[in-house]
């Protein structure tokens, strides 16, 4: 391992963390607060970036200290992120600020506070600033800072870019980490206006379009976007949400006019249609609990798609819709959004790959002759993708129920151990029952939390990076 | 498609059937009960086969045509098996004699009776055999029958012999079909003397050994086995669940004195340890709820075999013992036994297999260059084959969620609806909350009751002969 070099990776991530830390002070200042948490922890955070962001090192990494450094990246921000909430002493124990601000950098959006309203503003706006870095983070946040450290830091990319076939877009470098930033920053400023049109005030219409466009799904009220009492914003964060879990990459091809290559991505459509089709069917299932089909159809749709999304804003408390819409919800969290979003779980192509593979299996044993090469937009995949894919999906389905299996250790119901594993590990934030829309994660033990918190981190990074952290072998010189 | 020889095949299917009606028919006569279900659907039945049986036909069957006949012959077994009850008139309608009766035949074991003690003895007896009888089918019927239609059967036994690596024994002939039968037969024999010695009436003791022998788990009492009472059966019962979930060529490499060979059976190691293991922690999470620690662990023993034989009898009511205890069951459910039992879920040797493949896919990504063959009992295993075990694993899960949809129309509880599917695919019984051991699946819609059937079968069958028999492919000439 590249200690130095490591070292030199976390001083820059402090440095860039105790910038960020500046906007929230502001907040806090301008609403007349105590800017004390903020201080104490952006000027260390300063002084010890710039201390180690000075070593000198080997300019290269390895392979897996690659993959590693990624998942120690992610740790450091959180940690040292943590620190307002636990100074301020409003959010609880280390835990759970940890908890929250892990939440936050992965763009989860579970949450541990039980009375929202009320906190200090510069906190929250701390809280939904923290994911809106989160999802820079994923797309962009490392493919800018770390091309600067070596030639071979690119892995660092590999690692961290949601999916697993790598975009048409442009070589990724810098100029590709540019052109998503733009992309990023377009539809937060976008909505933003949106929001502000729609008649949102603009202190909500920030957090909420930070925890849009990341599909984070922080929210400043505790009845989350429902306690605005707004239709028409609860349709724009719809239509933000949707667009936040496609491949940012598609926005890229559309600005070029490559509409021929945008159409041709078979995720967009399957995963198009799948939205389509929950909604009806969320849709039919509501209408006979609903007064109004319409207000039924924009619940369906809200829910559906922050689900899919893994936003996990709510406008209804799902977790009393009927068993069917609930365990079309829990599908859904599962599959994801698309590929180069920054949406959470599985996603779309990965899904699409393992139906085709099954397909495929069950067509030779009709006609064992067959030999057929699964596709994907039109061009062949190689078995060794398929099967790196089959690994994820499996280690997920493990992660999945070794977390459910602590949770469970807190006396909780089957479906709140499951769903809370599975809302942390696919990045949505609420899942059913006691963690549902109309709960949170408080009443969960420290090691519940601690373990929903390595599943945040796992899901967010795609699990190898945080997988290779606990091996012993990526630690040797 | 050879549909000459399939009509055939049939044919000796029902005639094989009206022997073994005879059986429930003497004991029905025996008890002084109406033999007419009996005698209206076995002589029928015989005058049908024999006539099917006569027909001339090319003597072998192509691939798919021999995976399409294993789904039509257990198909029609049950079919014609739901007769008895239905003519009794005591067992409700149509599906509900069908549910029964595939249940028996699958020794899947879950049921839609409420109130079972006070039915007719020979029909309760009828129920118990037919899953022995479905036993044996998984081991040997097909085996023992299909040489004679032609050399390409043996592909039958190919599609039906559970788990993915072909038995060493000795060539799957009628040679290897008569020492399992031996196998089976002694096992039956065995646990019926252990439990006579025991103390349990004749008839009580044939039909739990039934029930145990082919690890299906209908009972003749509405608390299952804790309705007897008896601690020392329980012990028998949990040893003989546990042998018949064990490959059953580990008795004759046993038999032959092959030490060596069946000490080195991954599987079997793997097998015992999860089952110690588990037993051990259930007794842990038990222990706080019983007054002595003896009756825990006797529980908690008896339960974990229960469940990971896929048999599905009860000395407790599992819904209500601690969340982390019933997540472990839920957990086993998946799992099953080992290959080449009559045991269901996905088997032990896939799961070994999945495991390597996630571990092996780990390294890889800590060291690159690692090329690493998958071995099992020390021989490497071909891609081909962990390709195959991936595609089982994913279908499996498509066809759980699939059912789970279906049975979530039912306005039952997601723990419920999930767990139904699972049990009626891992071929179990009884799952949590409603369909838990003091539930049943009596309350579920005709459609649900159908899908779990279906369900049952595709278990049983290991998914693809009975898929294939929804692909149009299969039925062209």
């Amino acid at each position: 391992m590249n200690h130095r070099l490591l070292l030199r990776t976390l001083g820059h991530t402090l440095q860039l963390e105790a910038l960020c830390l500046l906007l929230p002070l502001a907040v806090a200042l301008g609403y007349r607060e105590d800017p004390r948490p903020f201080l104490f922890t952006l000027l260390p955070a300063a002084l010890l970036g710039t201390a180690l962001a000075r070593l000198r090192a080997r300019p290269y990494f390895y392979h897996r200290e690659g993959f590693a450094a990624v998942g120690l990246v992610w740790l450091t921000l959180s940690l040292v992120g943590a620190l307002p909430f636990f100074l301020s002493g409003r959010f609880g124990g280390y835990i759970d600020c940890l908890f929250e601000t892990v939440s936050g950098f992965t763009t989860t959006g579970a949450s541990i506070l039980t009375a929202i309203e009320g906190l200090p503003k510069g906190l929250l706006f701390w809280r939904s600033f923290s994911s809106w870095i989160g999802g820079i983070g994923v797309v962009v946040f490392l493919l800018s800072l770390l091309p600067k450290l070596g030639d071979r830091s690119q892995i660092l990319v590999q690692a961290e870019s949601p999916g697993p076939v790598s975009s048409k877009l442009v070589p990724r470098t810098a100029r590709s980490a540019r052109i998503l930033t733009l992309i990023y920053l377009a539809l937060t400023g976008a909505e933003l206006l949106a929001l502000l049109i729609a008649g949102m005030p603009l202190y909500d219409a920030a957090v909420n379009t930070f925890a849009t466009v990341c599909t984070g799904g922080f929210s400043v009220l505790n009845a989350s976007i429902a306690g605005y009492g707004l239709p028409a914003c609860e349709v724009i964060i719809t239509v933000f949400m949707l667009l936040s879990s496609l491949n940012l990459g598609l926005f890229f091809l559309l600005w070029t006019r490559q509409w021929a290559l945008a159409r041709k991505s078979e995720e967009l459509w399957c995963f198009l249609g799948t939205v389509a089709a929950s909604v009806l069917l969320v849709f039919l299932l509501l209408i006979p609990g609903y007064d109004r089909a319409g207000h039924a159809l924009r619940d369906a749709a809200f829910q559906v798609v922050s689900v899919v999304s893994t936003t996990g804003f709510s406008t209804a408390d799902f977790d009393l819709w009927p068993p069917l819409a609930r365990l079309i919800l829990v599908g859904l969290m599962f599959l994801g959004g698309c590929a180069g979003s920054t949406a959470g779980g599985i996603k779309f192509v990965r899904v699409i790959l393992l139906v085709r593979c099954a397909r495929r299996s069950l067509r030779r044993f009709s006609s064992p002759r067959s030999v057929k090469v699964i596709t994907l937009d039109g061009a062949p995949v190689e078995e060794s993708t398929l099967n790196a894919v089959f690994v994820f999906f499996l280690l997920y389905l493990l992660l999945l129920a070794a977390v459910s299996a602590i949770v469970a250790l807190d006396q909780v119901s089957l479906t709140t151990s499951f769903t809370a594993a599975l809302a942390c590990l696919s990045n949505i934030g609420p899942g059913l029952d006691a963690v549902g829309p109309a709960g949170n994660f408080a009443a969960l033990s420290g090691l519940s939390k601690l373990s929903l918190t390595f599943a945040m981190l796992a899901g967010r990074l795609e699990l190898f990076p945080i997988l290779i952290l606990l091996s012993p072998s990526a630690w040797r010189r």
